[in-house]
């Protein structure tokens, strides 16, 4: 028996999410489809994020146990083919809104979701008042010029172990502690009108780089002040938190196993 | 009665082309449900280039002749308002997939297509072996290495005035004559992974940038000699060029109405 550990890249605008769900087109079920074709067996894979609708991945991560003949290094070959010829008919789309860039074998109790310490996402958004076509789907556009220097400074707040469930959508399943560490946030410069949010951290609550990034946006349009990031995190209420920025901007850039990584990664960021 | 001029710009992925064609979705079709909304009566468009299915536009041009009351540069905002709240409840994408970047009123003899004297192409390859989601429906993805330079080489020996038959695809209306001139051709670098091509010129056959660029790819993968090119071209045949790309590196960039600015246009891709 083989454990293996995938890393996924995906455009997640026409999936209902990663996880699988009755008639609906999803990450993790077109994985499971092609992986059972090139494993020759029905295969399920425990993938590490559950990322929402139109949320997109760089490096998802997932894990499977099977006994199969395919040397583990070429199932990305394999499996890309076969994403790469399953465009639908009906659509002119290109194939290929999934790949696998990595398999490898790992100890068999090693779990692509209980075992990660901690994840990087990315948010992008597109702040310009000319619509752009090309980026609906990738990014968050705000029209109105954001003060980037405000919600840099905003953001610098959220760094640390603290209780933040002031940015936990209502609706998500209720926790037992919404205590998390955010390792790391770098928040870049106005580059060909995009403004990129980075965030590494051990975990994170239902929809809360999302909602960090409208409290940002909230404070680069001026409606919050730079500074009232502690207090809001403090207050543990979504209601003073920001609105929640749309799934399209946000990417699961990569998930951490190690502590090297995670800490490289980190470091990386204050560069 | 005005005379109104459009600057066009769409995704083309999810449009059976440019024009209306009957029970499919065109960018023709939804330009002209939006304008009929904002002039509040029936709008038909003549637009410039039928762009085919998966082709994108940054520049298409169209115009219609109506009397209406809202104030012509209105038009894109209000427009687009409109294009940005259509977001289909079947789809999770986000809406925006066209945007009337201008509007301005032109004499009541002009006519989009008849009055232009040229017209740029972009054309994107992504030249890398690993699979990109994020690029697969704007970018003709080449697995093997390229030789951009060989490929400029080649793309040199289009420009001029010429019988481009060999560049037609089967299936275009019989045209009376297959010359065209080419004023300015330009491969930039790999970056990105990315190879831009560009390309000015009178007037275009059916399918001609496709397979100017099938048959670039085939000199940067050492399929033909970049030198071949004039032979290609003086046989007039079909089957002695290269393949035929795939639309969704094609974009439409550019129309040109004037003298003044096609000459421009075509001396900037020289430097």
């Amino acid at each position: 028996m083989k454990n293996v550990l995938l890393t996924i890249t995906y455009d997640g605008t026409d999936f209902c999410g990663w996880q699988k769900q009755p008639d609906q087109r999803s990450a993790q079920g077109e994985v499971e489809r092609v992986l059972s074709i090139v494993c020759a067996q029905p295969i399920q894979i425990n993938g590490t994020s559950r990322t929402d609708a139109g949320v997109h991945a760089y490096g998802q991560r997932a894990s499977f146990a099977a006994e199969f003949s395919i040397p583990t290094e070429k199932i990305p070959m394999v499996a890309n083919g076969i994403f790469a010829s399953a465009a639908s008919e009906k659509s002119r789309k290109a194939s290929g809104e999934i790949a696998i860039l990595a398999a490898e074998e790992v100890p068999s109790e090693f779990h692509a979701r209980f075992d990660a310490i901690g994840k990087k996402y990315i948010y992008k958004i597109l702040n310009s008042q000319r619509p752009d076509p090309f980026r609906r789907n990738y990014c968050y556009q705000v029209g109105r010029r954001l003060d980037v220097d405000a919600m840099r400074q905003a953001a610098s707040h959220v760094i640390g172990t603290k209780d933040f469930k002031c940015f936990q959508a209502a609706g998500g399943k209720v926790l037992e502690s919404t205590v998390r560490t955010i390792h790391s946030v770098r928040l870049g410069s106005l580059e060909n009108n995009e403004v990129k949010f980075e965030v590494i951290g051990d975990g994170f609550l239902y929809n809360m780089v999302r909602i960090i990034v409208g409290t940002l946006v909230d404070v680069g349009l001026g409606r919050k002040n730079p500074d009232a990031l502690p207090e809001i995190i403090k207050s543990k209420d979504r209601q003073l938190a920001g609105h929640t920025a749309p799934p399209q901007g946000l990417y699961l850039a990569e998930v951490f196993y190690g502590n090297e990584a995670l800490r490289n990664a980190a470091e990386a960021m204050k560069e």
